[in-house]
């Protein structure tokens, strides 16, 4: 039986990955025609699997399961598990980045009707219309919206058309627009799980089809300017040179060394550059990107501390000066030990292995960890590749990633504690509010 | 009277200096209405200085003087000594790097007939046309054209309105343009002596106003591409990275360690590149490009090799694929030992120490050593500072390479065997023909 679930999933999967506002390419935006083509259609599965839909203000989409009656007992008042993901696509995307975490909760509900499964507590499959970013290059304002952290400065951003958020609101709403409160206090949410592809190579290196996520890395983005001196590159000596790009390739081999040196530290340098940029003139002026991610904040902090440290010393050495400009910095998430440790449970069970990954992307769960506690399942994708029309996630894998989702929702209607008292959850919460890490 | 001599040439410098083809920059390229007035202008000081003056199919102006009657004595057949450099410029140049090289002997030939002294052989001052490449993207029309090595495929050149050397040329000479034969057979040339600025900062370090070239670098351009494999920032280990930008950096120091380990070996890596170039993404490709000059073709191959080996096996220890680009080659050009002693000993008679320098930038003494014997003496210039409107060679140091030049041909002419017999001469050229070192 749930096979034929799992093979209405990929059904489904296919489906909306040919909802797009491009021609020949996957592109769902935040609010676009497309977006409310995929979310009639998403509202249309939800509602086939026995679920109350409904759109938000910022347009999310919404499908919501009562709890079993009966199954709630002693007076106790339920709570509600939220499932979900988003939505919208970048540009020319793959079809499982997000849908998959909206879809796959779908199936698992209705698989959970069919076998006849009492739930204590409600849920809300949660598809977010916007994560990715691309249509006001700010992330989450989906989640945000659902959660209640839209802030006023979010509605003034503004599309490559010069519309802002506000404006693209306001015709769902004729009488304006009002920043919208949290669908639901935080005492009366159990959690909020979500699906998504690993979008790494991990699990595929460990030869699994699912794996748990522990935390979000918190990330540090910033660039490092040298600058030197531009000279001839035939008549100046080697020894009297100073040459801004070759201190900044030093630094590019003391940054991966050192992240090499304390996994699961990465740190990446997307981007280069060198000024004047001509063969024949020793470079006055380079610059790097720096993009430092750590599951946690001190780790995180103490490697960027030495990499700053590195930079110096070397430009001194070299004669050359060095900036460091920092452009972003966001704080580690880390799931609930409880939901991760239920989470892992169902992994065991279903693929007899578990594995416990970092998420090194920021994802919808971020934003949601600000209101509830969160946990991750990751699915093994080809390649570790995503944001691409060949991000591919197999059908097998899906089907275990149901497999586990199922057994999760069981596992919790047997934990009646975590779904009817708030003690864990409060526990659990004490370490926030913090600030918010970034998408990407 | 020197000092008198050394004022009207810093004079010259500066008139000539404020001869250009944009308002506000010194710019004068090959043909244009700029080169036509500063031709005009010097053919007057030629002309001033006792000089006939014509100018030749190419539009390189030329200031013979003839020997002086009773001087050749034997029945002996004098031959000429060529004395120059260009009058064209960069864009936005500086008002030294090649009039210095066409107004310094001028001034030195005035300041001997000012002083009465008898010349057993010919001069001419050239003005070579065109030595930057700026126009035509191609180097040395001018001295090419003296030269008798002007090809046909030079002549199809396009500059940027898309008219061809040929065009550019043809209203010179109403009948149609001819490839220019050789001004002169090579049996019939002393050696041709460039003074130039050093463009460089060696003279300024040993705090020496003038210097004397040993030979001109031979040069190898190229570039490195490294494809190594794109990768989210954020979920992508360290250890499981094929980061073609980091195999680049990698390579880049090498070539540093490699040039500063062999003076007066000189490597530059100028220009870098990633891709695809954002701050999130592992780099899926790396280019950088190669520069390296030595004196000796020998090890400047050697080095290129190495520095090639290197590549190829940091590639692949890092699972990188690389590949090298050769897209230029020229050898290098040995000054004759002749010249140089000659110009040394004048050197060391007015600054009492001397130095030897290799040039590391091409010079039109490159072309014409493949016609006869060639030497250059080097100008200090503040900071080393070339084709750039700051460029500046102080008065001071000016009039020492005005009394440099004047004792050299004063002890030319005490030297009857170089200037009348073809055999040291004919020694010197044994090692040619040979490929033509690049400008710049």
């Amino acid at each position: 039986m749930l096979s034929a679930t799992a093979r209405q999933l990929v059904r489904w999967l296919n489906q909306l990955g040919k909802i797009s506002d491009d021609e020949g390419a996957l592109t769902r935006t935040f609010l676009s025609p497309a977006m409310r083509r995929a979310n009639g259609c998403v509202a249309q599965w939800m509602h086939d699997a026995g679920l109350d839909v409904r759109e938000d203000a910022v347009g999310n989409l919404i499908g919501r399961l009562e709890p079993t009656p009966r199954a709630g007992g002693q007076g106790a008042v339920p709570r509600t598990l939220l499932l979900g993901s988003h939505l919208d696509t970048v540009r020319n995307a793959g079809r499982f980045d997000g849908a998959l975490g909206v879809l796959l909760p779908i199936a698992a509900l209705h698989e959970l009707q069919v076998r006849g499964v009492s739930l204590p507590f409600a849920v809300e499959v949660l598809g977010f219309s916007e994560e990715e970013g691309v249509r006001f290059s700010s992330a989450y304002l989906g989640s945000k919206g659902y959660s209640g952290q839209l802030r006023a400065s979010d509605l003034t951003l503004k599309d490559s058309s010069g519309f802002t958020v506000r404006e693209a609101l306001v015709p769902r709403e004729t009488r304006g627009f009002r920043l919208p409160e949290a669908a639901h206090r935080s005492s009366d949410l159990v959690g909020y799980v979500e699906v998504h592809i690993e979008q790494g190579p991990v699990l595929e290196q460990e030869n699994l089809a699912v794996g748990v996520v522990s935390g979000i890395s918190g990330q540090t983005r910033g660039r490092f300017r040298f600058t030197g001196k531009a000279g001839h590159a035939g008549t100046t000596p080697m020894s009297m040179r100073r040459d801004a790009l070759a201190g900044a390739a030093e630094l590019v081999l003391f940054i991966e060394q050192r992240a090499l040196a304390q996994p699961p530290l990465v740190a990446t340098v997307g981007t280069i550059s060198a000024r004047p940029g001509a063969p024949n003139v020793i470079p006055a002026e380079a610059s790097i990107s720096l993009d430092l991610r750590h599951p946690q904040n001190a780790d995180r902090a103490r490697a960027l501390q030495e990499i700053v440290a590195a930079a110096r010393s070397l430009a001194r050495r070299r004669g050359l000066r060095v900036k460091w400009q920092l452009t972003q910095e966001n704080d580690a998430v880390a799931c609930s030990p409880t939901l991760v440790d239920l989470l892992d449970s169902s992994v065991r069970a279903v693929q007899s292995r578990s594995a416990t990954l970092v998420s090194g992307a920021g994802h919808d769960a971020v934003i949601m960890s600000a209101v509830t506690p969160v946990a991750m399942l990751f699915v093994r994708c080809r390649e570790g590749l995503s944001h691409h029309p060949d991000e591919y996630a197999s059908p097998a894998d899906i089907t275990v990633a149901l497999q586990v989702m199922v057994d999760f929702i069981e596992r919790l209607a047997r934990t009646p504690d975590l779904v009817h008292t708030a003690r864990s959850i409060r526990r659990a919460k004490s370490r926030r509010p913090h600030k918010l890490p970034s998408h990407e």
